[in-house]
């Protein structure tokens, strides 16, 4: 469990510095000691002396983002591969993170060390170093963590560069994630590299927040989406959701978080079928489906329409973390 | 006040979608928009190409680094100025943060704006600038912010390259900062950045948990501080605090944290008074002092000893976040 009872067994029994030689020792080697890692004021990153450099931040937050039907080091590899997901959707390497831990005094010392674990285990399998971190106390019973990554790239894909006429697809499948899949998913990392390197793909984004509301973002000023309904993958959590939430697959599709797919464009002047046989070539056990096109829309207000009947998709929104009175994740 | 009772002044009336926007809004010229900033998946830097590079993190949490006595532009100031004065113990120019919210419903609009107008006002004065950032909903009543800071430096100063003989210099005067200084300071930038290029100078920290734990950081391996204990310098706020706390103003300056003075070591081979006419001229305004050497133990256990008696001093430990039963500014 989350919170330790036994005095003896909560994290405020180790003291701040105690704790800190702790994580370090749990993280191993997917920490390196100061100039380059932790135990300085700053990490020393190597520089970066080609191309870009990114940088993006993500928390994990008990009851938010993980609750008790999580395993401790699934929450921590989650931390870790929300924030490669926005590394993959510009196409970059992941480099180096900081992570501030914010704990209640009365957290378990062992779900933290098995947090940790799977910190360190994601960690390694995506090639990146912790080089730096912060530890704060926060009210009993709470938890969170947040990682900010840096990763590099010769040649970022963006979400505003998208142009009317593109076509729009997605990876993989949608909806229902909140059943396994919100913890249990591999980020596209080299789906992402392999899009951004290709002069076809002309913008792309992660699906964090719902296709409904990710779409918005990837649509150019003065566009519309027009989407091929029958085209959007639905996961088979999607569908077992729907029995029970009173919604179909295809709103929870549309509607639900977290899928960590990527959403992109490919020009209106390339071959799909080429592109589409290159991918199986990359990417066997990956599907794309081509979801719909970028239009110019008969009314300013349109943003997503159903393309056979023109109509616009009722689901406006994903998800709203504070409009909803409930956590995602319980 | 940090929590509002009206459902229409608190920042779930918002949703996430507006509260982003509100906060760009807020945040104004000290947030670029993308691809340098905020609104894609990562923000793009620009890249290093000569010298180290520097990250950074730390967090900013209700009732554990402000509480009700400090307005919500100190409270974001701060959250800048801890940063910033981490990029300056390495002697580092600072460049660009991502900043994580952990936010209740129940915040008030009303504290956050002023929160994120005092984030705007320091970002400009330190000249930095805010490109990303993330925003999740944790429980009614609590307030965390982290700030990942990146910083560029040629020539970083570390901690761990001080050497037995150097003498232990301290910028400012310690102890007391609990009555204002904790949030009332400004980070000794320039003076970091100077100490970090001049050849005299040998390691650097900045002095965030209290002399006698930070101390420790900075001793070389089999090392000791001697020292000087009537050259401490002691703040007002010691004297002032003691009055009520049954400590003595040394001890103060030893233990309390918070700081945010440079701790630094001159090398032993070093002309002391031609480094301290230097420092006179460029720093007129900000004193140092000479408050020890790094010498041989006499006996192992010895790190921090009166170099008049060769004892050691009784407090050996600053502020410990977890094994304190009281958040250190209420």
């Amino acid at each position: 469990m989350f919170s330790a009872d036994q005095p003896d067994k909560q994290i405020a029994a180790l003291g701040e510095t105690s704790l800190i030689e702790a994580i370090r020792n749990w993280l191993g080697t997917a920490s390196p000691p100061a100039p380059e890692g932790t135990g300085d004021d700053c990490a020393i990153l190597e520089p970066i002396r080609k191309g870009s450099q990114l940088l993006t931040t993500d928390a994990l937050t008990y009851q938010q983002h993980f609750d008790d039907s999580v395993s401790p080091e699934a929450a921590g590899a989650k931390l870790i591969k929300r924030n490669i997901s926005d590394i993959a959707a510009m196409g970059g390497v992941p480099k180096a993170a900081v992570l501030a831990l914010l704990a209640g005094p009365d957290l378990s010392i062992d779900w933290l060390q098995k947090f940790f674990a799977g910190v360190a285990t994601a960690s390694k399998q995506y090639g990146i170093q912790i080089v730096g971190g912060d530890v704060s106390s926060i009210q009993k019973g709470h938890f969170s963590a947040v990682l900010s990554l840096t990763g590099g790239s010769h040649q970022p894909a963006l979400r505003s560069s998208a142009k009317i006429g593109d076509s729009i697809y997605v990876t993989g499948s949608l909806g229902g994630s909140i059943l396994k899949k919100h913890y249990d998913f591999e980020p596209r990392l080299k789906e992402g590299q392999w899009l951004a390197q290709h002069t076809a793909c002309t913008a792309m984004m992660d699906l964090t927040d719902g296709l409904s509301k990710d779409l918005l973002a990837i649509l150019p000023a003065s566009g519309c989406a027009a989407l091929r309904m029958d085209q959007i993958p639905i996961a088979a959590d999607a569908i077992q959701l729907s029995k029970s939430s009173q919604r179909s697959p295809l709103e929870h599709a549309f509607i639900d978080g977290e899928d960590y797919e990527l959403l992109f464009t490919l020009s209106a002047t390339s071959d799909q079928t080429a592109f589409e046989n290159e991918w199986r070539t990359a990417f066997p056990k990956l599907e794309i489906h081509a979801i719909g096109a970028l239009q110019h829309p008969e009314q300013p207000e349109h943003r997503l329409l159903n393309a056979s009947t023109g109509q616009i998709i009722p689901w406006s929104n994903g998800f709203e973390h504070f409009s909803q009175c409930q956590p995602k994740t319980s």
